[in-house]
């Protein structure tokens, strides 16, 4: 109706990046293909029949509080059964009545910690490659990042404590210390601690992330870093454990920090969903339900790792180097022979077979020859065809080359 | 564990303050008050059987896509009826691809619209008094607010024209259009056109936020600012249609817009709870179930604005000017014979009701001889009450005072 323009974006806006991964995921939607490309957990591992009892009781029994405006750090049964299961993880008292905050998906928690902590220019350290959403998500408070490689073993924080004694000052260290996105990997015992010491001694705020904690279907739990320091964000949710769509997760910290976060929520959402909150909290709080539901689901994870991993080792042997993953929905694979994995991924989808480039998590977002599988949507006979449809696309690719 | 303090928080954050009203809120929980202050919807509202038998429906046939991630913008049967709904009152096609985006709760698109919109310095033009809740959110992107008068009518476009005419630039204009919160007010028709105009003029975006359109008691329904301009984000929300404890708002506006949004949006929390959207859009899309759920809940609003206004007006006569609402939640009213109305609210508090002083709603904050009170939440037998132990604290108010 008006010639006159819109008025123009905010600068921070610059900074926006859409996800490739949420395009790419797109493109393979239209399409018959296999995708190894998602992050999706299962939806073979969603509890629907104990939801929908559990949602009949609390819409029958409970009353109108259910589905009513609530408090903004959360509904008290939900923040107990927090406190109670992060403080035996972490082998110390977590206070429900000031060291937590409920949130829309662990996802909203990085955007309130960067709303409070960052201003442009503060360092934040994250490793490469790395969770691009969390970068997605920083980036709009202009911080600078800086990038730590990971290996095996998670993030080198021999080469983090190096940067520190060299004058490096973050703000934050970002880490994913279980089952790693992209890579799979796990932070072994000694670099939490190590992590954990280099910020009391440095001064520095850990943000740990654990969405993929709860599938652990090798080897022995460890420690998170919260439990080895109190200068610990600590996130996680229910989206692995339980179901992403109701879109509830948490995270405990200090006080001070856990209250400046709660102000910014009330600003930013009132606070999260009731009815998920109380929907969830009653679920999971019924004695040995999710000891239960973990013993039922994280078979499903291991069977799909293993049948990807032995297919790709069928399929390439020593063409693909990778580590098996003891948890979590990633393989991450390196490809020695490609200097970059964009030609392969575009004749997979091709061949009918979808998987993310390593580029994508690449913190500088340069080409590399890794590649990220996610084994969690598809059933064993499925990966087989996928890593098959694979091959042929790698063969493709290198078609040519000498 | 350490003795290095934590980092400091950014420097936004000093503009962040805890609503006075939440504060408000916790202390008339702990005691036997009836409460005037709060702004929830009326629980006798709650339509928890359809909830029940909907989400028993969703649970048992939809299948695990329900529980799963979704689209950042929403799910598309959400999106359909919304765009069919809004097409309806604006008289105008709005396509459910490009001009809609599902946000967590209406507050939410308001902290996206501060994120993708608001430099350090810009200029919003809010109404004084007004909703808090909304500079609460925007503050943290540094705005400069003007404040623009309202009266019985909503926002004084002529005192905005005239601003404008000498120089004033907003980047954004925030109007509450009808039944506004705290005064209760509707933007008159001519008013709306006029804002329209202006924006076409002078090149702002209006954020027209609707959260209490719906619950009309009295008169015709006005057609939004969105049906004269398309310079609007039009914001809206189920929280006071159907419940609020799901968190499920919207947004409309100019493509160009609301694609930012939603890159905002997708780094702030990737998309709103998928079973919430699923279940609210199952329910009011039925043929018919809006209209019929609308003829039984407003009916209750009406009864006790008019419990609420008789009361004060037999409690108070001439010490107590209102204008009787035509709808949505709060009645807000001028105390000639007070200078501010702080020592009012604590003498209620003292005698059993509490509602929150005009100075809550000020810009400038300070104090004011004006007060809201909500009355959906009370039958009208405890509004009578309430008036009642109102007239008894005013007199111990104005007790000595000649």
């Amino acid at each position: 109706m008006s010639s006159v323009p819109l008025p123009p974006f905010a600068q921070r806006t610059s900074r926006l990046r859409a996800s490739t991964i949420r395009e790419l995921l797109k493109l393979t939607e239209s399409r018959d293909i296999l995708s190894l490309a998602g992050g999706l957990p299962s939806p073979d591992s969603f509890p629907l029949i104990d939801l929908r009892r559990e949602s009949d009781r609390l819409l029958s029994e409970f009353g109108p509080s259910v589905v009513q405006y609530s408090a903004t750090d959360g509904v008290p049964v939900l923040r107990s059964w927090i406190a109670e299961h992060a403080g035996a993880t972490f082998g110390r008292t977590v206070d429900p009545e000031t060291q937590i905050l409920v949130t829309h998906g662990s996802q909203q928690a990085l955007d309130l910690i960067g709303k409070v902590m960052v201003d442009e220019g503060d360092v934040v350290v994250v490793e490469d490659p790395g969770y691009l959403g969390m970068i997605q998500c920083f980036d709009l408070y202009g911080p600078q990042f800086e990038a730590v490689p990971g290996d095996e073993n998670g993030m080198r924080t021999d080469v983090l404590a190096e940067r520190l004694a060299n004058g490096l000052r973050p703000k934050l260290v970002y880490v994913v210390a279980n089952f790693h996105n992209p890579t799979g990997a796990t932070l072994a015992f000694a670099r939490r601690q190590h992590l954990a010491e280099l910020a009391d001694a440095y001064g520095f705020l850990i943000v740990e992330d654990d969405p993929y904690g709860a599938i652990r279907f090798r080897g022995a739990e460890l420690a998170p870093v919260a439990s080895f320091s109190d200068r610990v964000v600590h996130l996680s949710t229910f989206s692995k454990m339980v179901a992403p769509g109701f879109r509830v997760g948490w995270c405990i910290g200090p006080p001070a920090i856990i209250a400046m976060l709660n102000k910014a929520k009330q600003a930013t959402d009132l606070h999260t969903s009731t009815f998920a909150q109380y929907l969830l909290a009653n679920l999971v709080s019924q004695p040995g339900w999710l000891d239960d539901h973990r013993r039922s689901i994280v078979p499903i994870y291991r069977e799909r790792a293993d049948a990807l991993a032995d297919a790709l080792a069928a399929e390439f042997g020593e063409r693909a180097l990778f580590h098996r993953p003891d948890g979590g929905m990633f393989l991450w694979a390196t490809f020695p022979e490609l200097t970059n994995t964009d030609a392969f991924a575009v004749n997979s989808i091709e061949a009918g077979v979808a998987f993310i480039p390593g580029q994508a998590f690449a913190v500088d977002q340069q080409p590399r020859s890794t590649a990220r599988f996610s084994f969690a949507t598809l059933s064993p006979e499925q990966l087989r065809v996928a890593a098959a449809r694979l091959g042929q696309a790698y063969a493709n690719t290198t078609k040519g080359t000498p």
